[in-house]
């Protein structure tokens, strides 16, 4: 098979030296490339700089989502894959604007004297702005960040090809397993994604990672392990079912 | 000689699986650190997580600003140093508050009609809250981020051991090198530091490095990698003048 794998998690600019980022450390998407690939699997492997990296792979490096998507779009408009396993962390939000105290005060003001209304005030100040290019002064007490959704990157995928089998993933932080599958189980649906690896951060550790295969008919496996994970998504995908 | 180093960037954390971080790799850390103690010398040397390590060290592994601060005050505050050489990017500011679009138009819309003026409205949504402690949810349009300027973590080492001599960086982005050097200069004489380091970043690669040397005196040196940047300090700090 040749399988398509994004890792690592996406880092979306404040300014040239400062950016909001998460803690995915690409561990798990590195054993799934090696598992792949000691299985006779072709892989592409998309991931961050930072990252953990599988041995034997040259990867494809990004840094924000709108890299990500630009990246997957070329990808998946030029080859085909058997299956995309898109573990990477994604930003869910990007920087709109920034202000300093001094200039969110004056600008908000000056909104308000306009409109009169704090939402409307609000929605002026979020326009996404050119960013600064220079890194933010720290001459004042506070800044306020501005952050906008980022577009869903893991709805191109079978919109792109609808062909390829989709693997997700859905990180949540100290949730009962019921709300962890239910809500992956949703993510699923939506995404129209053939599984959703479900996983508590709680869970999650350095080889020991948790994790559920909530499928069209439910929990389809249970992993204990970043191996684990790995080997039975390669048996899963092995299989004409799925 | 007896060196403290510390490098990388810190951390500040927005909810539990995001944060702010900076584009330091701490590679010229570990530089510094495999030539002091190839010259003979002794390193405690403080970093990160993700920041490139030096070999033959065990490091101390911070993450956030206040972190470094407790790090760095025990570390003073036990030991002598005959230098303290000052390389991580610390967080210039660290989350005070954080709000969906929704939550912030309806607080801040409460607060002004509380007391009908802009910065006051504004200052009370930037009162430090308890983090979440969870994953924000991302079901909103916007997030307003309210940051909060970190205490100076420079400042702290030559008030707790005022005999050790200080060096401290300054980075900026893109700038004339005057005006590069002016900043350093003044950053030197707040700080009370031996030498200031004054890089750019658009002249910074993963071993070119170009760096002015900044003392009382005004440019002592000047340096074009990483390796010369750390053979240079090795110099100038085994002088009794610095």
């Amino acid at each position: 098979m040749k399988i398509l794998i994004t890792a690592g998690g996406t880092s979306e600019k404040i300014d040239d030296v400062r950016f909001i980022t998460n803690s995915s450390s690409g561990r798990l998407g590195a054993v799934m490339a090696t598992t792949f690939l000691q299985a006779g699997h072709e892989v592409v492997y998309v991931t961050t700089k930072n990252a953990v990296k599988p041995a034997g792979i040259t990867p494809l490096l990004i840094s924000s989502t709108a890299d990500l998507a630009r990246t997957l779009t070329t990808l998946l408009e030029t080859q085909h894959f058997d299956a995309v396993i898109h573990s990477m962390a994604v930003s869910d939000f990007t920087l709109a604007s920034s202000f300093s105290k001094e200039s969110f005060v004056a600008e908000f003001s000056a909104e308000l004297k306009k409109n009169q209304d704090v939402a409307t005030s609000f929605a002026a100040l979020a326009q996404n702005q050119p960013a600064t290019g220079k890194k933010i002064s720290s001459n004042t007490d506070n800044l306020v960040l501005i952050l906008e959704k980022t577009p869903k990157v893991i709805q191109l995928i079978k919109k792109i090809q609808p062909t390829t089998r989709l693997i997700g993933f859905k990180l949540l932080v100290d949730v009962a397993p019921e709300e962890l599958i239910a809500v992956a189980a949703a993510a699923r649906k939506k995404n129209d994604a053939s599984l959703v690896i479900a996983n508590d951060l709680t869970e999650v550790g350095s080889d020991n990672h948790h994790a559920y295969f909530v499928g069209a008919t439910g929990v389809v496996a249970e992993a204990f392990t970043k191996k684990e994970i790995a080997t039975t998504l390669v048996s899963l995908l092995s299989k004409e079912e799925l």
